[in-house]
């Protein structure tokens, strides 16, 4: 069996260096790593609008944006099917069908639709004080089991956090299949291994890097606006002086370079330990913990070292960027053509699933064999 | 504006006098009065799917039943396009984008939507001893805006129990048009003048004739068939003897005689009232219902009459769909071309909810738009 992954963003704004440790780095590490056969990146635009059904224009700007920091990345049009949702009329027509088969009360017990309501204010008691929630928005596990399931996709790389999403559309796979027999494949989670994702929190601390909440870094700052951003970090707020001891557990500087920092950095950047009153020679990431934590080290130095850290991943993305926006007609080509393969992929899925329903009525062969069938009932 | 029909029925049985009386009739007349521009007449698979997910077979059977009846009772492929509604992609794609405009306490407000629900025995507390709502099922009356506007209906001829549906439909088209702009058609309610449609009870004098509880006579019954359910008929349980006093009200074989007596039948059916012990002559339905409620009226003797009134009725539908039957490539052929022609119908009002949404990214002249305004953000 083919190994095949879906994974993909809603476009609803740049990616950030959290969409980047969080699945972004991943994405192109398993592209790269030539152990899938085919690698589907769906640009989430039709599941944007579930929840921004009143802001089109937002999500029709950012699908270019997501689609140049995605390539700016590293994921590469010759290796990975770069679509927009959208354009792949298929998959509506495959959650129309997979509505017959979840319950209402099903959908309800969803513990990361549950979440995610809360999250957009969305009250499932139809409380007055808040917005009821959009059914498009209600139903998007079965939308997610149409996007699965139409490009066969055996290996779904997300969170421990989407587990339950999952779960939906295997359930939604047994239960096709019992009803209609053997059709659609039955995808596998792929967790991550601690050390490859992980959740970066904002700048400010705050638990999670949302545009609303304005704790980004973005693939696409520039090294000037990412310096502004770092300098701003939330890091201890015990550690007053520098000769204070400080904490690293809970500092977002220290969060960072978990995520960013390489055995290389520390010779190739150790200026930024070189100061004015002191200076430090670091060889691993352990050891600047350890001298933070005893006192002595200032969070400026330890900012500064983190900004070239960051910009170490952030310059090539950068650049790649910069080429990819002065070749805008290139970009659209690419989503134009994988969107016309992910097409073509998952309207052999469609049409599975209507021959196993058996609503092809029309299907060369199959309306002989209706037409046969419903005639012998009156000459017999 | 152009003046156009949308209507139909869910295919999971044939069709019997009480979709006759309370539907049927009254699309052949308003097809035959020359008043509409368009008439859609769908049978409606898709929508059979939602609660009969797990018996495609008995939807798929009856897809051609049901246009064997639509026909012999004188919808005319010529005037009206019969269509499968599972042959219009489109369809669900509407729907889709619809059910971001709706959200789950409107819907669960929705009185059809209860009714239907308590029907089918759905719980909506998700008791464990009731069955789970489908959320298709849930869903349908946003599957139904999506088959209203797809062909740009103006006018619904529907039952006053199906208000709220089409209330729904009108929400939808005002939400979106208030969000996208003028696009979609609201559609107006063609409630029933009372004489022309009316709900049949059963023939055991139940509310509701149904498959499911024996009480119908079909359209496709013999001769034989009829007789033998007229002969059974729920009457007056209290008319024990032929000279006691009889009911009208609540007796089924005078609401039958109401509906399908003509005053022509009198004279037609005389014999029915020549008796060997007695006889009667009558020149219109109420001296019947008079005598009838005086006493000396048998019910063999009204039996006999409504057998007859029926099969005046029945007996050209009958014929027609004897022919009908003996020429089943003629009626798939019909469906086939219904369907493409329903396709063409609501594909442009695909294309339109698609521009007004702006998610028309690739069509000609909007591609070319959307890459210099992006190029021009770069460039600026």
């Amino acid at each position: 069996m083919e190994k095949i992954i879906l994974t993909g963003d809603r476009p609803t704004g740049r990616l950030h260096i959290g969409h980047y440790v969080g699945s972004l780095r991943r994405r192109v590490e398993l592209q790269n790593s030539g152990q899938f056969d085919k690698i589907f990146i769906m640009i989430a635009d039709a599941q944007a609008l579930t929840d921004n059904a009143d802001n089109p224009e937002k999500v029709r700007q950012n699908i270019i944006e997501v689609a140049m920091d995605y390539m700016a990345a590293g994921l590469d049009p010759e290796k990975s099917t770069l679509f927009i949702q959208s354009q792949v009329s298929e998959l509506t027509e495959l959650t129309f069908f997979y509505m017959n088969l979840v319950t209402v009360q099903r959908l309800q017990r969803n513990p990361t639709v549950k979440q995610e309501m809360q999250l957009r204010g969305y009250s499932d008691e139809g409380a007055d004080n808040k917005a009821g929630i959009p059914v498009g928005f209600f139903c998007y596990p079965i939308s997610q089991a149409a996007d699965i399931t139409a490009f066969k996709a055996t290996v779904v790389p997300v969170g421990e956090d989407q587990e339950p999403m999952l779960e939906q559309t295997r359930e939604i796979v047994r239960k096709f299949n019992a009803t209609y027999g053997e059709t659609l494949v039955e995808p596998e989670i792929m967790l991550p291994d601690n050390a490859a994702c992980m959740r970066l929190p904002g700048t400010d601390g705050k638990a999670k890097m949302s545009k609303s909440l304005g704790n980004c870094i973005y693939l696409s700052d520039s090294a000037e606006e990412v310096w502004n951003k770092v300098k701003g970090m939330y890091t201890d707020p015990l550690h007053l002086q520098v000769s204070d001891p400080g904490h690293v557990e809970g500092n977002t500087v220290f969060t960072y370079l978990d995520a960013f920092c390489k055995p290389e950095h520390f010779e190739k950047f150790r200026d930024c330990f070189i100061g004015k009153k002191v200076s430090f020679t670091f060889n691993s990431l352990d050891e600047v913990k350890d001298q933070y934590r005893a006192g002595g080290l200032g969070d400026m130095m330890i900012k500064k070292f983190l900004n070239e850290v960051l910009n170490d991943t952030l310059e090539p993305i950068r650049q790649r960027r910069h080429e990819l926006e002065q070749n805008i007609p290139y970009v659209y080509e690419v989503l134009r053509k994988g969107s016309e393969v992910a097409r073509a992929a998952a309207a052999e899925t469609l049409a599975d699933v209507k021959r196993a329903m058996k609503i092809n009525y029309f299907d060369p062969g199959v309306l002989d064999q209706l037409i046969q069938e419903q005639s012998q009932k009156y000459q017999g």
